[in-house]
């Protein structure tokens, strides 16, 4: 407390993020980074952009980057918006487009960012409770809002929902902006891109930390009609007109012009989410149907928070999110096979010896 | 206009940075960036940081580069915040401090990013004219605030305040802040950090991108006492986890390392600037005693934006701004002595051309 605050300071509570480490020789599977290195192309090109030209400002549009990325989807550099990670264009989104006096909409279980921002812009929001099964019912989010915010696939359970069901919510509320946070689509859900030129109410978000494997380099996008690329880019602009640094926009700019790499990654990734679900299964876990680079796990006879700290004294970190329905379920990133099986390994061990 | 837009967003009136001209072989002399590039100890860490751990998040406090900042001033990492440019600290300050229902206070020809920000957070301001000579008259500043705003050197102007002044300001307001921006202040202005350990009520910003040549890495900083600290990240923690990018941090710690290189640059801004005061008074140009990394300029029989014009089409391009007190000046960057040669020679042939 202070009195130097603003009145907001004091309300406010701000995001906990995963936490980073910095010990050595841990197995990290904690903040749902790839366990594999970013494309060599997005390494070279950001080697190559520090050089003399970084005492210029970087291009405040990010015109390159921003039409790499409308081109890889059939769109035009003017339905894409970049920020400093999908967390900053997600803050933009809020204040750009969910004033409207009415609540915004998002699940009970979900990113946790979502309700912090509401603190920060002062926004109303109400909870709807996903299902017994973890899952989004459509038919909840009926009713006058401010906006609806959906994270496809949802995290922390890593469940999609299919393009049907996004485009019954879209229709659902053509006044208001259904915003698709799509942090972890490539791992196997459906993309909501494809429904951009349909719907002028739909903000779909994305990012290069998850899949492209750059968390380090902080990009994150978004796509959506010109209408409310517009207003994203008048916050933006009173804001900071160059959130997106020189080398960030050489590295992703490569990253996204290396299909190969990252197809081969993220298919890396799915395969082994595949064989960790079934042995997390077969050691008595509940597994949610993961579309994610992570797995979201309770176990019936055990603590979650235990058992994560038991983990962590064999130097494995995964994420315990306190709350009432997650308290009891540890979200796991999937990691390469080799740390999957030192993981196993670890339970295994933690759940013979307190049995 | 969009029926998708929050209110405020139809209300807001953007920042227009200078512009980045994607042009080549161009004279630019518009943004205030250093002629010279960053440290090569700099250029060398921001390479070496991309790598496979580009993968991970950075650290979300910047630990060590706000250590090094701290002991470069002898102040310790809980007096140093750190962002994505200073833009955005001022972003952040602006909404951390300044909602106190009364007016913020910041002169009427100074950074135009200022306004921008009380639109973007809604608050009130009133602006305080310099005085004659364009200087700041710290005895307008009395009276019932939400804060000051002061920038020091001043931007366009170039006019430094002494610290003198600033205590007054500080003392005449112990219960706001009082922000001092200085983005130029190592080009000769007395810095307010100095004051920090006495004033609860300051805080002192900075940035990489000028005096340390690295605007294209957006790097701003803030020193101040630990609850504006906690003010700051307290709104950053409820915007943005992670605004500084893994090799942003790395490049900005190796830069302040390098001290030598930062005083070779910065001593040779400030010989040229003599120089090119001097000969610019010599051609009728009426030149502000500068203490920043640029001059502000006025010729009595010439039209500023048909001087800027001219010097566009011998691609030489400067900053003109309009508004009733700056539209008769121009803003000019101190480049290299070549740079300015070129300038000089430019504007004399210009004005012997139209006489």
């Amino acid at each position: 407390m202070s009195r130097f605050w603003s009145p907001l300071v004091h309300r406010l509570t701000p995001y906990v993020p995963g936490e980073q480490p910095k010990m050595a020789d841990l197995i990290k599977l904690n903040t749902n980074e790839s366990p594999y290195g970013p494309s060599p192309r997005a390494l070279e090109a950001m080697k190559a952009a520090a050089d003399d030209s970084m005492r210029l400002y970087p291009d405040p549009e990010a015109t390159r980057l921003r039409t790499v990325l409308a081109e890889r989807v059939g769109l035009k550099a003017e339905n894409v918006f970049v920020g400093n990670g999908s967390d900053e264009v997600l803050a933009h989104a809020f204040q750009a487009f969910f004033a409207h006096g009415e609540p915004i909409l998002f699940a009970d279980v979900t990113y946790s960012f979502y309700k912090v921002y509401c603190g920060l812009y002062d926004l109303p929001y109400r909870l709807v409770p996903l299902n017994e099964e973890m899952g989004i019912e459509v038919a909840d989010y009926a009713g006058p809002c401010s906006g609806v915010v959906l994270a496809n696939p949802n995290a922390p359970t890593g469940i999609g929902l299919e393009l049907n069901e996004v485009r019954r919510l879209l229709d659902m509320h053509p006044d208001r902006v259904v915003l698709v946070d799509e942090a972890y689509v490539d791992f196997g859900a459906e993309s909501a891109v494809a429904l951009v030129k349909d719907y002028p109410n739909l903000l779909v978000v994305q990012t290069f930390s998850k899949s492209r494997a750059l968390a380090g380099a902080r990009v994150g996008f978004a796509f959506a009609q010109p209408e409310l690329i517009e207003g994203l880019t008048r916050v933006k602009d009173s804001f900071n007109s160059y959130p997106l640094d020189r080398i960030a926009q050489a590295g992703a700019t490569a990253a996204v012009e290396d299909e190969s790499w990252f197809l081969d990654s993220v298919q890396k990734v799915i395969t082994t989410r595949k064989t960790l679900s079934a042995k997390l299964a077969a050691l008595g876990f509940k597994v949610l149907p993961s579309q994610a680079n992570f797995v979201y796990v309770h176990h019936a006879d055990r603590d979650a928070a235990e058992l994560a700290a038991d983990l962590r004294e064999r130097a494995i970190i995964v994420r315990h999110l306190r709350g009432v329905r997650t308290s009891s379920w540890l979200r796991i990133t999937v990691g390469t096979d080799q740390q999957c099986e030192m993981l196993l390994s670890a339970l295994r061990d933690i759940l013979l010896r307190n049995r």
